[in-house]
């Protein structure tokens, strides 16, 4: 089966985030003063072709701590595609 | 009130993904054959202090097409946080 994931990936609470930081800061001379707390992450979808949804969660998981994120800075979540409320 | 909202900025279907390919081809290395269709976005996060939640709202989506994102090229997501199925 070809199961759909959606891996969402921030820099942990309390780190600074120089992206987030560079928006908040070009957001004034937009016209936009009222926003806070800006964190700039990454999102990976994929497709894991495997016998049981159970067993791509487990790959995803894995992919995500070796590959897609550096767990010393980030955390990350893992979903199935279409768990995103629209 | 404040109200926190997430942002997902993805390339639009049929773009080329450099980003993703790039994933793609490192993970014969690591032992994974079964994936596809690698797609790598931008997940922002954000507090907007409004009146109510649809102001707050099109403000983001706003924000999301002449900032975060570049409509010509990506499409986005504007979620509540927490809409998201953890």
């Amino acid at each position: 089966m070809n199961v759909r994931f959606e891996v969402l990936i921030q820099l942990k609470p309390g780190l600074l985030d120089p992206q987030g930081k560079a928006v908040e800061g070009s957001l004034p001379a937009l016209g936009w003063t009222n926003v806070s707390g800006v964190r700039v992450g990454r999102h990976v979808e994929l497709t894991i072709e495997a016998d049981s949804e159970e067993a791509a969660r487990a790959q995803v998981e894995e992919m995500a701590a070796r590959l897609l994120a550096n767990p010393v800075i980030e955390e990350f979540q893992v979903l199935r595609a279409g768990q995103v409320v629209r």
